[in-house]
């Protein structure tokens, strides 16, 4: 019941609004310069392996992300909605702050079904600046290893 | 994290609560007597279009769509579960305050499964009276363009 | 949005971590030494019926069921995700505090789909010790009727 978990909170809040309107350009400016981005799934990260689905190291690499979203098409058909657990702060040492989250990903295809897309939890890492924080390690661990090829979009 | 948010989370909660504990009679009191509760699709909403699947300006209509539910027994043999995200507060003048909340709602028929009911976010407007909140409006967005005809359920 | 509600709310977000890294082992540490702690369904909650799908009355208890889980295996072969609403407290008196929770619950299949496994709401009394929640009832009151004989694992 920290003030940091009411930070992340609402920097949860934002993220999600961020990709559910659509809006991924700004995405990758939740994140350092420098930062890490993964996607994995909960038996890999159990074992301790490093490869997961997605992996970034640069907010650069975020953007081309996005660049190749977009080029592909694939974003748009289809709508997100993420509904986001209370973070849980494992560790608050100076301006570095560490939280687990659960989420819950749904995917809305047009006129079809409303559909469970991913489950999971977030492993952050984020840096306070301020009064704002900003995501410096994201490890988006996916309770299913049933992973879905169009898990190209940002969770 | 302004208190408003915290405001409106706790809104949210009571709202939730009085749908999900089937008390409709008290559902139309969230919102003030000269109100707007829409409730529309997302494809709709971007393009602008007023029509909506369900509108109404004022408290009395929403408590005239209760006794319909009422009478026309829809409603209870259906029970449904909201799930809220954090409220994210887009402007805040004076003694109003805009926000967005993402949110799931649940169908469970009566020993049969639970589903997925609707998926979206409102788009509110409060009215701070006092300590308390009041619904202006709200446009409830569906994600989804599936509407289903029992939407008739406040949301 | 009194204190209370926070201090609930960081609660819910161990507990759910909980479960749901699969440390069973600390799930009875949730609950004071005598408590109670029943599963039951909306139907039966209504009509007052005491006959729950689980009931246990002593830390103790819990304890015997996680091993028995443990035993039995069952609790490996899956996953769960805890989603949690804003928690609702109904009567704060002194350091007891009662509150209401919607909650949703997902199991994971290994390689299979993520299936909605339950939802309903928590209906908890909470004793204060220091600045720490313990729960001293916690009656979980499913939506469905239809539950999951493996319903085993805590909720």
């Amino acid at each position: 019941m920290s003030s940091a978990s009411h930070l992340i909170d609402a920097f949860h809040g934002r993220y999600a609004r961020c990709i559910d309107d659509g809006s991924l350009e700004e995405w990758p400016y939740f994140f350092a310069e420098r930062c890490r981005y993964r996607v994995t799934t909960s038996d890999n990260y159990r074992q301790g392996l490093e490869a997961g689905v997605i992996w970034a190291n640069s907010r650069t690499m975020l953007v081309d992300r996005v660049s190749a979203l977009r080029d592909a098409n694939i974003y748009e058909r289809h709508a997100y909605r993420h509904l986001l657990g209370r973070a849980y702060v494992t560790e608050e040492t100076g301006t570095e702050i560490e939280a687990e989250t659960g989420f819950l990903v749904l995917r809305i295809t047009r006129d079809g079904p409303t559909v469970i897309f991913a489950s999971g939890r977030y492993i952050d890492r984020f840096e306070l600046e301020g009064q704002a924080l900003i995501l410096k390690h994201r490890d988006v661990v996916c309770d299913s290893s049933q992973i879905d090829t169009l898990l190209a979009l940002p969770l």
